[in-house]
């Protein structure tokens, strides 16, 4: 059965074959680990950037995580050889390097462990990968079986590769006295000043044994020989050679012999991970390596996930999407609130957007990074590049490059927060800005923040783009200084509208009721503008570039539609409904795909240089004409707003793969996390069309639990309490919800009745308005939900 | 035979398995790689900084070439799977990546190109590698022979992997139009700013053949399949899947089936490399791709090569030594001065000696190297860190990092210059400065850099080190501005005593005169300096730290003597006789190994932060305690300046492998070229001591000619002539040279006989000086030479 299976906690693939990178992923406050179904590993921690403890076997370049791309051989992982001493049989758990057909296999994710159970040759390997909550070190245990009904001689070879750490230093040896291998290098640096920044790194890596092995190897080449990974020339022979490795590529490999009686069974746990020393690394033993220690720090992951459920437990029809929902979905985006992707300078709109999703989880971790993301506002009011996160921390990379977007997220994200909490006070909250040390109201600095969105227009009205707007890398549209957003014209009308919404909600002083006075009229002009110099007949055009070329319009052939424009157009009000309706009828004829809504097609095949980056991407690459689900769950969530709630639905489903099992095998992953992308350009390159990035670093997920909790359960918070509105897609007759909320319970029961508009029951009572206000902690609520067929 | 062979012409070795990493390299004007005997290969290409067109499976860091780490399953190479189509057996030519133990070897590496011939399964495979002059293109033959004694049939599969060539945009597809598999990229960017610098690169990898081939491969995961590398599943199956790369790592993999009876051949040619577009891979084939192409191109080639040949000859006792001065050594130096390591901002102390070495195949380029460099110089007279070679080229990497040194190299290099043409005339050459525009002559600029050398000095009179001076990066000693470097202090009087003569042995102006007191006066004063403050009782030290600390003394327990110090204390006179004696005692005692002299010893085994880098270093990693060729040079210079010809020779033959089968496979490398370096910590780590960098970048070899000119041969020019004075290690009876000289041709013959001192003899008459003057350009000259017993 090659479709993946869960139980609820767990998902199981039983096939190394069918979908080789598929993966699950852990991750604690210090580390994130991917690991895929055949065995292949990317771990990073922080010090304070992403490092690595196991490397590739060349030098590797440092860079983003990139899982979409084939694994190969010597990829960094964690394998496990099994040697019949009597027949030389080999295989290797979970599957590389030696890709025997196994008998039986199974992948097994939990949220907040892996697992692998493979018979082979009559022996059991059972493999788990566990983490603790707040140190970099990957706890393995094995477990070997002899299933075969007779004694057994076997050799157990655990193979951890370090890879090369570094041109400057690197060794490795056995180390008795620390029980394990530990390998050491030097990070690479030219200059004295990054000597200083390096030299408190964790440059050894350890593989720690509980057990004492009866050999090891510890150089890569003297591991391999000439078999290859394949057969290994170590494995081949009969003893482990006790090697050890002097700037050479170093590798962990060890050897367990053992004779094994019929039905016996051998437990092995390791330690895997990085260390400053050798103290360090004693240390790390004692604390961990045992029954008990694994045991309980089991336990304690455990619960650091579980605290990370979110305010949400649905009952559908669909037992797949339920368990995404109630399980995996909260576990995505607390991984998201809660360490920030593992990052030292995440860009503006990812923190405020990550942590927006805490807004159901933890309100008040939202709470504290709005006010430290407000603290690093210029004085001009506009937001920077990125947020710095630690002392020392640089903006990097992307981080560079001038984007024109980031206010717009501010009261984006606060809205969602202020309607999951109704905590108004925090606008009257004082912020002191980092660099000038001036403190401002929050209220004040979003107010600075839209004013500088509103002077940031030209002389039409419409938003320049600078190097670029948010998820469509177009850098060349406006580097002159003169190009235009279309995206970001209608996004700053909708920033304006919600901002305006907030002050008049609060009303609290007549400043605020006059900034929302001011702001209503600042969207008003926005959308104008839009209107004026972007629609084009049947949806609005994603730009204007620097020489005055207007751009995603009926008469282009590539990029001939975007879906941010339409979709922002939609929430900020822009579009009225005759223009709403052409545009969606245009979008689901033209972006809609098996996969998801793409974000622009028809893709482009070659550079147009006046719009920049994204038409360097082939398609079906990253953003030329992908299902990119940032921009996907946007258009959704203004479906939800605009009652469109079967279209919707329908295209929410599509962000998770399955159910049937082609689909599965097309998408490559399992749904334990939604991908920033599945591979697009559906018409042009239908082989490749949604295929996942596997990446699951995405702003998606707090927007999809938004639509999930708000748009098709309809139980949304005001300022008054909880509102009520359903959409459920029109093919489900009825749902339970358990929804958290205010720190009181509801049990919503929805279903379809005879009756012309929703009703609210409670104990018995129909509701006149379809609010639930004075909501008292710790309080429970049974709801009945009627809405029409 | 695992000792390889030579013929005169070409090294062959006959295990691929022996010396896993021997190679061979080629070079022309744009591009190099290095291929090994295995296959695997590293190419660089420049436009204008290095790049790459195959590339490793994962995104590969930019770094300098570090040919020294085992290679990997998927590293980048050139391979050849032949399949029995009758039984399914298999393997690869060269070797990798089947590893099959084959019947017949050879890795045969001519100067002009690269050879294999390998017999196994009743198939003999010739493969040849050669390059064009001054385009980006590899040209392969393949030569498959049935020598069974029956019928066959066969599959042969090309299998170019490309790798992982961008982030943001690759594929690949069979083009049947350009008659090959071309893959394209976009070298990946964040900022608008480097999309103008990257535009016109040439982002395309192309994999041509002759003959259409019946199927082919582009996508590696399909080539591959579940089979792995030493099975693909593609080749396993009846015929290659015709697939594409659509974002996907892409590979060229074609199949041709072939029934070949008894005795019959078949030849095929491909063409491998980068390209911009279409138009440039159309016009490539047409030029290069039949039999007469390649056949010219092989000729043309060769003409190139042998344009560099050097200007001298010799037959001694020792073949492999002939062998390599007359054919290999020329070969790399000329490499160096022809393309400069292909960079576009060499170092300047590697620009003057890589420059240098051309004195004697192409003067005229060692000339306008001096004068670009010089148009360089900084106003203070102080000569910058690197050469830049090209518009918009930049100071990269080691080049940011202060070092103090450059300006010694000066005098050092244009002495050898003088000493080959007496062209004393560049010294009254005018050079414009770069930034300055202001016209200086070289002897001016020269003065200047002497006049900088003498201000760099403490109130002790000892050279500053900043964060560097040569090859020992010690970049903690003084990067606080205050620590000094005990070899920088005795070269610094080296190199003032060097233009001293020159500029007395022009005597042309009175002010040349002037400087040769001023400079003769200062070269006195820093070597006075040197003994009071670095004079050990034994030996030099090598520096005094930041903080007073005096280090490469007799109470140091780590990195207690330095061998440049010492060397270039006998070279620029701060030495005595008395103090020679001691020294050269000392480093024969403590530095000088099986495998050439030690950098420094003992090595250090951790960190000392008053020093720096080296410490960091793995004892037996490049520079700690390494047989660092380039300082060892200088010794063995300095030896012959001491006329202690004996150690000389003694050392000058470690720096290549051989003779013996074990010296050979501990080194591990054909001896085509001299390393940066050999694995040092002889007696720490024995296991991996002797072992070469593999790396054919170094300073070394234009010092190792000179030795062997100047030195051995004693065939050195002064302004009048050429001088004789040979130093033929004892052992050796007689040795038979032709040198060419200032356009003439010296046939000398070198032999021991009863005489008191040496006698040169032409035509019958002894001459009274030791010098022929008044040389003819196109003359011959035969002399006999007669050496004492």
């Amino acid at each position: 059965m090659l479709r993946p299976t869960h139980n609820g906690d767990r998902y199981e693939l039983t096939s190394p074959t069918a979908m080789p990178q598929a993966a699950g992923f852990l991750w604690n406050q210090k580390m994130m680990i991917q690991v895929t179904c055949r065995g292949y590993a990317t771990a990073q921690f922080m010090q304070p950037e992403p490092a690595k403890y196991a490397h590739a076997p060349n030098l590797e370049a440092k860079t983003f995580m990139q899982p979409e791309q084939n694994y190969y051989a010597h990829h960094p992982g964690r394998f496990f050889y099994i040697k019949d001493e009597e027949t030389g049989a080999l295989f290797s758990a979970p599957y590389e390097p030696v890709r025997a057909p196994v008998d039986s296999y199974s992948f097994s994710v939990g949220k907040s462990d892996l697992a692998w159970t493979i018979e082979h040759l009559g022996v059991r390997v059972e493999l788990s990968l566990s983490l603790p909550v707040a140190d970099v070190v990957e706890l393995w245990s094995l477990r070997v079986t002899n299933i075969s009904g007779r004694a057994r001689k076997l050799s157990v070879y655990p193979y951890f590769p370090i890879g090369y750490m570094s041109w400057m230093n690197q060794s490795g040896e056995y180390r008795s006295d620390l029980g394990g291998v530990v390998a050491s290098s030097v990070t690479p640096y030219q200059k004295v000043a990054d000597y200083f920044k390096q030299k408190d790194f964790k440059d050894k890596t350890y593989f720690l044994c509980e057990q004492a092995p009866d050999a090891w190897e510890v150089r890569q080449s003297a591991f391999e020989g000439e078999g290859g990974l394949h057969y290994p020339s170590a494995i081949a022979a009969t003893q482990l050679g006790d090697s050890d490795a002097r700037y050479e590529t170093p590798t962990a490999a060890v050897q367990y012999r053992l004779p094994l009686n019929d039905g016996e069974t051998r437990d092995y746990r390791f330690l895997f991970g990085p260390a400053f020393d050798d103290a360090e690394i004693l240390a790390l033993r004692a604390k961990y390596l045992s029954a008990a220690a694994f045991q309980a720090t089991r336990d304690e992951y455990a619960a650091y996930v579980a605290s990370g459920q979110g305010c949400l437990r649905i009952a559908t029809p669909d037992a797949d999407l339920d368990n995404f929902v109630n399980n995996w979905l909260p576990r995505q985006v607390f991984y998201h609130g809660d360490v920030n992707r593992l990052s030292t300078d995440p860009q503006t709109r990812n923190y405020l957007q990550d942590n927006m999703g805490m807004s159901f989880i933890k309100p008040s971790v939202m709470r504290k990074a709005f006010l430290h993301a407000l603290s690093q506002q210029e004085a001009s009011g506009a937001m920077p590049d990125g947020i710095l996160l630690t002392e020392g921390a640089e903006l990097k990379y992307i981080n560079q490059v001038p984007h024109t977007d980031h206010c717009v997220w501010l009261p984006v994200a606060l809205k969602v927060y202020l309607d999951e909490t109704a905590d108004y006070d925090i606008l009257h909250e004082d912020v002191v800005g980092k660099d000038s040390g001036v403190a401002l109201t929050v209220s004040e600095r979003v107010s600075s923040a839209m004013d500088w969105l509103l002077q940031a227009r030209d002389k039409r009205g419409l938003s320049y783009i600078a190097q670029g707007d948010w998820c469509d890398p177009m850098n060349m549209v406006g580097y002159k200084g003169r190009g235009v957003s279309g995206w970001l014209t209608v996004a700053t009308a909708y920033a304006l509208n919600l901002w305006a919404e907030i002050c008049e909600t609060t009303g609290a002083s007549s400043s605020l009721a006059e900034s929302a006075r001011h702001f209503r009229a600042g969207a008003r002009t926005v959308n104008r503008a839009a209107n004026e110099h972007l629609w084009d007949g049947d949806w609005f055009a994603r730009g204007i570039t620097d020489d005055n070329v207007t751009f995603g319009i009926r008469k282009d052939q590539e990029g001939r539609i975007w879906l941010n424009p339409q979709a922002w157009a939609i929430l900020g009000g822009a579009a009225n409904a005759g223009q709403r309706a052409s545009m969606v009828a245009q979008v689901h004829e033209q972006l809609v795909t098996p996969y998801g809504v793409q974000m622009f097609a028809p893709p482009f095949s070659a550079m147009r240089d006046d719009v920049g980056r994204v038409t360097q991407k082939h398609p079906g690459s990253a953003e030329n004409g992908a299902v990119y689900n940032h921009a996907a769950i946007f258009y959704i969530y203004s479906l939800y707003t605009a009652n469109e709630g079967d279209r919707a639905y329908d295209l929410l489903r599509r962000m998770l793969p399955g159910p049937s099992e082609e689909d599965y095998l097309q998408r490559g992953q399992l749904p334990v996390f939604i991908p920033n992308y599945y591979r697009g350009a559906y018409h042009e390159y239908p082989r490749t069309a949604g295929r996942s990035s596997q990446l699951f670093n995405t702003g998606t997920v707090s927007w999809v639990y938004l639509c999930f909790v708000e748009g098709l359960c309809g139980l949304k918070g005001n300022s008054d309490g909880l509102t009520i509105k359903p959409q459920l897609p029109s093919h489900w007759d009825a749902i339970k919800v358990v929804r958290q909320f205010r720190h009181a319970t509801f049990n919503v029961s929805i279903q379809r009745a005879d009756v012309s508009e929703i009703q609210v029951w409670q104990d018995g009572n129909r509701l006149t308005e379809n609010v639930i206000k004075g909501i008292v902690a710790g309080g429970a609520y049974a709801l009945e939900v009627l809405i029409p067929r």
